[in-house]
């Protein structure tokens, strides 16, 4: 199927976040468990709650759209948890395995800050009011999920990282 | 090498985003030859240049922790790379392809700024000031260049793919 206009652009990156979501569901019970200190512990579990909103949130756009909800391979969100996963692997204290997960973290929400920036832009533009608002909601949880990331990381895992 | 200090995980994540930085000078100029805007084409090719200017200033960095500047796969840009490529390979319309081709960019700019925020961070509470503001510089430059994306896709280059 060519892509030829920007709604199927549209189609083919709503694709694409939503497989990075369900990567980043199977992610993140991994990175809570094997995480130390138990604000960390927290702040992964409430993400998972949040990211199955998400992911359910990304079902009603496809809905909106009038289209099957359908994964496409994220290859960036691939790269992206096996950096995590590694980090699983090395031979590291754990309070600096707290602070390189919270790292990966954010770099995977900046990942879907980026993706959900793009998709929000391309609704507003195509006149998909609905999917636009599902869309922001969104982008407005995984701004404040970095952010509390940031907090969490700058308040106490990096001091008790050094 | 046990990672056992903040310190460790600073360097380990140095060697990551050294190694990032050199396969977006790789991928840039692909994406500058294939953008049909000339507006995009220009933003690609003068966002070389400034990566090139990270890379060096990344040297520094590892100048100033007394460490050799070494890469290490960062498997997290590779399926950055390899979605921007897969965009090549499409049956795509030109304008489609460009709008598509910022929001991959746009992707990497936040892994980046996820990247050397958590290294900034590091650095500031290891007292390394001089990296510390070598980081700073290169954060402010991706932060620029996100906006500038975002203001050239919602400008121009998305409304020629509608």
């Amino acid at each position: 199927m060519k892509i030829d206009s920007l709604r199927k652009l549209f189609l083919e990156e709503l694709r694409d976040v939503y497989h990075a979501e369900k990567q980043i569901t199977k992610a993140l019970p991994k990175m809570a468990k094997a995480a130390t200190a138990p604000d960390l512990k927290a702040a992964f579990v409430q993400h998972l709650a949040e990211t199955k909103g998400q992911v359910e949130r990304l079902e009603r756009v496809f809905e909106a759209m009038g289209k099957p909800a359908k994964g496409k391979t994220c290859k960036a969100m691939q790269g992206l948890v096996e950096e995590a996963s590694e980090l699983l692997e090395e031979d590291i204290e754990p309070a600096v395995l707290d602070a390189g997960l919270i790292a990966a973290a954010q770099r995977v929400e900046h990942y879907e800050i980026a993706a959900y920036g793009t998709l929000k832009t391309y609704a507003r533009l195509l006149g998909e009011e609905d999917a636009a608002g599902l869309l922001q909601e969104t982008l407005d949880e995984e701004g404040a999920t970095d952010k509390k990331l940031s907090a969490l990381a700058e308040g106490v895992i990096n001091l008790e990282a050094v």
